[in-house]
């Protein structure tokens, strides 16, 4: 198409509002255009590097055999309370009610909606496994949306669901899914994406990997091991052991720490260090009204995913606990001995199980313990791993201290879902002996514009979006200087731009009145392949210049020999 | 694909829910599954129609020169407010709280999303004329869905949007989209579909058509010309000029008609016809809250319509009254003359302008008027044209009585939007002498789901889907008998799939251990164009029997010859 009717402007100035590079890439190049908060509109350069990854997503679902449908974004509170998540989920779930006062959603996912549409189609054991998919409009209403494309409201997302009736064949489609997925980072341009074990969240289920992204905009902590293949996200990851600091038993005693609340203070007052110390982090438990105190060695932090996969409680319903005048509770001089607050529930992280002798609170204002040992002072206690992994940890599989702990982009996610919703929604299927069955679910998800962003803020730099040829919005950029004034350059141009245009490829002719040096800015943003530079003192020598996204250096190339030039590359690039 | 496999069952019986056969088809085939009022699942086979339909779609969009973009579903109220359409659309529009408790929308269209969208790329006049087109989901709170996929909630719909610097460059625009939807029409088997004259409705501007196909399905009443080439939607349709049936002028007498209340009791009573009756038709007009009170001549119906555009009322604020005890108005005696109803409008028909002598009502209870002539009785007053039409009225165009009415489906509309859009939501450009204008817009939209349906409804039966080639879900469905049971007929099937699937068809093979009749049944109900039945008969001879959608009779063709047979057909099909 001819440049100066695309719509979808360039920016001159980085935009003020950009967080992050591909949000900032995105906005200046007119990918995006924001609507509302978390809310966008595809322009066309962004509609045409989505529609070219939607497609490579399509057909490598296609080619495991997965069959495309298409579920409707807004759902019934019925539908949801078939699995009780229409209550258990917090509020990014968006419920509202239409015209007759029925209570309804805006689907965030579509376990429910694919168990409903399949139940009546597969009663059979012969149908199975198989498996659907789509490529959808989602709504999360996301407390705070962020990055651009990064983490937004409403997203299109490829997500699939399937169905089996053993946990082999499960574990065989899995597998199947794990590698496209893995094809489909590989085509889009981040081949370096890794899997990772997460935690399964308000999906439920055995199992799960996310798909992660390592780079700095990510706002997730994935936790790799330097030394075997361990990684995991930071929520379900843990060492192997803890370090013990205090060997020593020492007797208890009760000493005056007056108004001194936090470690800090206390590392300060003592001379000793936080690992001498045990801490108390308090949480309400809203669903149940309960207080819920976590004691842990005071130089780690509590993995919140990981205390509320312990108490089985959801999202958004254990929170860090409120200050409040009447509350009892002596903040600061919280401690396992002499303990009494109404309702409570008290966890020991594991930091806790071999230490002798601790620092802790005495449940009395300006008062602490030292010389505290557990099973001394307190008696017999659990504990549970509760902690968030350091990079001084052990790796669970390798036992070696080898961690390394870094940002990520969750690009993608597979769940092994078990029989949670076909158990909940009643599908069944009849098995080879005439027995009433439950079947077993996977499911699968890519968000499409999160992949977009992510490919950016792998490849490009803050003044070129490097798309890998697979997704770039156009196949050649055709950037005449003086398209308006030369005819020769005129001609040349508007030829090469109908050669290749017939030949099936995707050209972006710059037909603008623009210097060079907008020119090719422009083109940096717009990122195609090739970019053919026709150029007054160069087709004296009848050579175009020749930029290509694999090649530093500019190439001269005959103005007869261009098109198999450009057939040639895109061979190599095109998968 | 193995027909084992395909997800969406064929239903042995006729759906008792489908109240239309496009509705019974797409249920009984598996092609769609209902999960809400007006909500429905795509299934695997009904997802392959759409897909075809929206490509087609799109390669017509893209061949005059529109832009695909992506606007969002969700908006916020304050977009809504700056067109004013937060306030005057009813409550289709399903407004909802965010979780920030923000007033938000889910779009029904997309004026305002792509006027915002737009704005600031669209500055200079060499941008113009452009414009843009979505394939994307909408959500309508429908009082009444119906018909499975003709009237529902959330649909898919393809929007464009053209932006102008002149009427003249609009039209130009206009025609073309006019043309690429005909060629659509054409291309998904429906070239029977014609374009009315039709109401701007919520989307103001100058002017509209609609697309329409004739047939019983249909709820939009249109009124076309047996002899000229007039057509219009009958909420926009009017009449030449009205036939005269009381010329002779009477004297004004006041009859007692006791409890007389209705039309049919007063024919009755005084023995005329309803032609020498004036009628009162009484609403509500609930954003002023007046009375309105439309006189008309008995034997005519009132359009409101044409009475909402008269009055400049929005759809839902103009309902028929419904009776009180304590409203004082005399229901059944209500005329012109004497007539003294608080806070209220009088509307005259313009099929009472020539009218000398009437029967109305005489604003008192139990009596009536003979002879009223309104010139003489009341004085001059204003006539509107505010009746429908009817089969027995003037052609507007050729004055021939040769009106003729129909039902159709609205599979698609376009309309002049003028600077409706653009001026409430300040989007301006420069023009060519530095001038600042607001560019005036034209929007044309297509239903996809509606129009899959639509085409069962125009080509199916109630046993048979009749595809056409362009959209079947399938190229070629392999039918083999006996598949399980005969190697030789289970070896030629597979050697035909693998054949024709690496010739790049989409082929169907119906690998099921079922009978013939359930076979060939299944097979009307999915309509590939190439019916292939493998027999042991048959094979015998080397021949295999192909039914094809374009010819009533069965023909045998050699096994060798049969690739051959099947691309001269298909290339002669596929547009």
């Amino acid at each position: 198409m001819l440049q100066s009717k695309l719509i979808g402007d360039t920016k001159k100035e980085w935009p003020s509002e950009a967080s992050l590079k591909s949000h900032g890439l995105l906005l200046k190049g007119g990918y995006i255009k924001q609507m509302a908060s978390g809310i966008f509109t595809l322009m066309p350069l962004g509609k045409k590097v989505i529609a070219k990854i939607e497609n490579i997503i399509r057909e490598e679902m296609n080619k495991i055999g997965s069959q495309e449908i298409l579920m409707p974004l807004v759902a019934t509170k019925k539908l949801w309370d078939m699995s009780g998540r229409y209550d258990s989920v917090g509020s990014e779930l968006l419920r509202f009610k239409d015209r007759t006062k029925a209570d309804m959603v805006l689907s965030m996912t579509h376990e429910e909606a694919t168990v409903f549409s399949m139940t009546n189609d597969a009663t059979s054991y012969q149908k199975y496994p198989f498996s659907v998919y789509q490529i959808q409009t989602k709504f999360r209403d996301e407390a705070r949306s962020r990055g651009g494309l990064i983490r937004v409201r409403e997203f299109t997302m490829k997500d699939a669901y399937s169905f089996h009736t053993s946990t082999e064949s499960l574990d065989k489609e899995y597998d199947k899914f794990f590698e496209a997925y893995n094809r489909i980072y590989d085509r889009v341009g981040i081949p370096e994406v890794i899997a990772v074990a997460s935690d399964t969240g308000m999906m439920g289920g055995s199992g799960a990997h996310e798909y992660m992204l390592l780079c700095d905009a990510g706002e997730d902590k994935i936790v790799k091991c330097k030394n075997c293949d361990y990684s995991a996200n930071m929520e379900v990851a843990y060492t192997a052991k803890y370090d013990t600091f205090n060997l020593v038993e020492e007797k208890l005693e009760k000493i005056s720490t007056p108004n001194i609340k936090t470690i800090e203070d206390l590392v300060k007052f003592t001379g000793k260090e936080n690992t001498n110390i045990l801490k108390a982090v308090i949480y309400d438990r809203l669903d149940t009204n309960q207080t819920v105190i976590v004691f842990i060695r005071a130089d780690r932090e509590v993995n919140e995913t990981k205390l509320r996969n312990l108490l089985r409680v959801d999202d958004e319903k254990l929170v860090p606990k409120t200050e409040r005048e009447d509350d009892k509770i002596l903040y600061g001089f919280v401690g396992p001995i002499n303990l009494n607050i109404e309702n409570s529930i008290v966890i020991y992280d594991s930091s806790l199980e071999n230490e002798k002798s601790l620092i802790a609170g005495a449940n009395e204002k300006d008062y602490h313990y030292t010389g505290v040992n557990i099973s001394r002072d307190v008696g017999n206690v659990e504990y549970h791993d509760v902690s968030k992994v350091t990079k001084d940890d052990y790796c669970p599989k390798c036992h070696k201290k080898s961690l390394d702990i870094s940002n990520g982009i969750e690009v993608g996610n597979i769940f092994k879902l078990g029989d949670k919703y076909t158990k909940a929604m009643s599908m069944t299927y009849v098995d080879e002996n005439g027995n009433i069955k439950n079947p077993i679910m996977g499911c699968y998800g890519i968000g499409i514009g999160r992949l977009m962003a992510s490919v950016l803020e792998a490849r490009a730099t803050e003044k070129c979006v490097n798309w890998p040829a697979s997704i770039a919005p156009f196949d050649i950029h055709i950037c005449p200087l003086d398209y308006d004034k030369n005819e020769q350059i005129k001609n040349i141009s508007d030829k090469l731009y109908s050669d290749f245009e017939s030949l099936g490829y995707d050209v972006l002719l710059d037909d603008r009145q623009k210097s060079a040096g907008v020119k090719f800015a422009d083109s940096d943003l717009i990122g195609a392949p090739i970019r053919i530079v026709v150029s007054k003192r160069n087709i004296a020598d009848n050579l175009l210049e020749i930029k290509t996204i694999d090649d530093e250096q500019n190439q001269m190339i005959d103005v007869n020999d261009v098109i198999k030039f450009v057939q040639e590359k895109m061979k190599g690039w095109k998968k």
